[in-house]
């Protein structure tokens, strides 16, 4: 039988080995999250040390090619889509130190996504938004993330979304720089282009073909360019029957290969277009089968469906009116093509060569671009009615999705 | 004071505890390792499942792509250099289900690294290879890795990096079936190209701008095309002084979306490479800074100062002659310029606008592509000289370096 003391003595040992073994789980608990941490950076150094994250970043200034890297804080880029071309978008975004990022999705992350790049078997199961902003922010914790788990096509989520584009920025209450369409589905690019013809917002549209051999980015300035209801969307041909779309029921092929070439040509033309060096693209389309890469450039069409599109038109032609002349950032040369319906204005920079295997199914668009489907000539009759009534989000979308 | 039975209470309760405690400890230690495994699959399946990491591959199938996606894991690659281009192409090949991967790089993670994709903070100060082999098998476990934490240019491990080369295939003893150049300076690439020279290897080389605006991809084929001492190293011009090779004691520039780009294209190559698709690229360039994807091929030099570049001229030629006609894989039309002294064979896929700000210094080479340096004149006279001499590699090296 034991004694008192021993029992006594029995308890001190007791109570040691658990605050021992509660530190230590706590230390293996804290251990991966704390070995992922590196303390935040004040302000970006050009110092060449290996312990500098932003030294082969601040080295552009010093090679003539950025003129004042550190702005890169200061702006907020929006990410609709954390899938195979958004996730690595944010990624580059993040390890370039933007300012703040916002990252909009609510899908899961799968197996099945495994075979592109970003997420990580042990994160199947986890929303994307949050999988992304832990692993983002363990990469970079300088960045600013606000994540949003939700479909952003429904009445009450869009308002929500428009609210956060127009209010969301590095300093709440100000506008984001950027919004940029990572997204795999009709309705959801529709969400973005209504939002942003109604806020005036500058955006960058992206897009991978369902055979995983093409895709594209888009900038889209309202009012200026064409948006993406101005015009049948734009996709690389292929020599292969195919749509950027994704067509319900169809199980699209993919590769990182061409998300990540795709995400890559995305973010460096919003770096070119925040930071301002080289020449920002308009539409620049990528056919991985011959290596080929088609560019444009597509005006804003006068008969736009959407009303805020032909709003942003009259603004432009005003502002564009009022001030002398004022030099554009790109410096491309023009080529008018007057005789096509939907007053798309091209700028082909491939060869006939180059061009020879692709498809061209609409006058007037670069060989190697084709569009996703052609309209019903009926639905242009239908334009002046559009502009009278006031119609509503689901009622446009689903008039859009007819399309 | 405390009676027996209260003391008795107290250590069943702490002895309680404590269980709790270091089952908790255990699960801690254990869960993120745990959670970062799938079991391994033993044969690629098509089956259209969240939990299947090859459906939007197996897809590549019914999208008439790929005729035999499967063989992805028939193959070995070698990737030397895992940096900025190296590690991404390594996670994308992972991805793909590549059969088996070498690494070769003696370089650290450090956080100057994390402007690039792929490697972490939490990764700095470990090994790249080692860093990234982990990171992989947890992506991937169907994928055999084999890492060589060594500089291959020092005598003694280039010849182990020769013997891995010509025997480190997925059936040990059978020699790998693609090299992939991911180094970021001048003596790796030559000795990556002596080896292949030797060998008869066929390997790719790419390779980012100092300013970190430009990029290139090129197939290598011993005694079919320009080998890397047939001719001065080609890089892509953008209107600014820029050499591809790191100069000693310059801070390089680098950007993750144009690592991501050249990544890209340089596995794309590799997947039309060997599951025969599509148009194989001889050369492929990016310009970040006018978007634009100069193309071209070259013929090996029959003056090439590499003895065993020749000896597969030779052998090319050769059997050649022997095989009636078969069918190249590539399926470009040639323009054979005769008139300049490497015999470059060039096919300009950009047209005469969109290289207009490049600058060509090299007569026949399309514009928009440039050399990294231009060989003195008086080594030329030298050619023969070297084909009568059995010099070291390290002879040649320096002989190389000089240029």
């Amino acid at each position: 039988m034991a004694t008192v003391e021993e029992l006594k003595l029995r308890v001190r040992e007791l109570e040691n080995e658990l605050i021992k073994c509660k530190q230590k789980q706590c230390a293996a608990e804290d251990a991966h999250s704390q070995a992922l941490n590196r303390p935040k950076i004040d302000k970006m150094s050009a110092e060449v040390v290996d312990s500098n994250p932003y030294s082969r970043l601040m080295a552009l200034k010093r090679m003539g090619i950025v003129d004042d890297y550190e702005r890169i804080r200061t702006f907020t880029v929006a990410v609709v889509g954390v899938g195979g071309v958004g996730s690595v978008t944010a990624e580059m975004l993040t390890r370039c130190g933007i300012g703040k990022l916002l990252l909009f999705d609510y899908d899961k992350v799968e197996l099945a996504n495994m075979n592109r790049l970003f997420f990580q078997p042990h994160q199947a199961g986890l929303s994307k938004v949050e999988a992304a902003e832990h692993t983002l922010r363990n990469i970079n914790p300088d960045v600013s993330f606000e994540t949003h788990n939700y479909n952003i096509t429904t009445m009450e989520n869009f308002t929500h979304f428009m609210d956060r584009i127009s209010h969301g920025g590095l300093e709440e209450g100000k506008p984001v720089d950027l919004v940029l369409s990572c997204v795999d589905n009709f309705e959801a690019r529709m969400a973005i282009n209504t939002a942003c013809n109604e806020l005036g917002q500058i955006w960058m549209e992206s897009g991978v073909s369902e055979n995983a051999v093409s895709g594209h980015i888009q900038l889209i300035i309202p009012g200026e360019t064409a948006c993406f209801a101005c015009a049948p969307p734009l996709v690389v041909a292929a020599n292969i029957d195919e749509k950027t779309l994704k067509r319900e029921g169809v199980c699209a092929a993919s590769l990182p290969t061409t998300m990540g070439v795709v995400a890559g040509l995305l973010v460096q033309n919003v770096l070119k277009y925040l930071l301002k060096f080289g020449t920002v693209s308009y539409y620049l389309g990528y056919n991985a089968m011959q290596d080929f890469f088609p560019a444009m450039a597509m005006k804003a069409n006068p008969q736009c469906n959407d009303r805020h599109c032909r709003r942003q038109q009259e603004e432009y032609k005003r502002k564009e009116a009022e001030r002398p002349k004022v030099e554009v950032v790109q410096e491309e040369e023009e080529v008018v093509h007057e005789d096509n319906e939907w007053g798309i204005e091209l700028v082909s920079e491939v060869t006939e060569e180059e061009l020879k295997a692709a498809s061209g199914t609409v006058p007037d668009l670069p060989e190697g671009i084709t569009v996703a489907y052609t309209i019903p000539t009926e639905e242009k009759a239908d334009g002046e009615t559009v502009e009278e009534t006031e119609q509503s989000l689901e009622e446009l979308m689903a008039q859009m999705k007819k399309l």
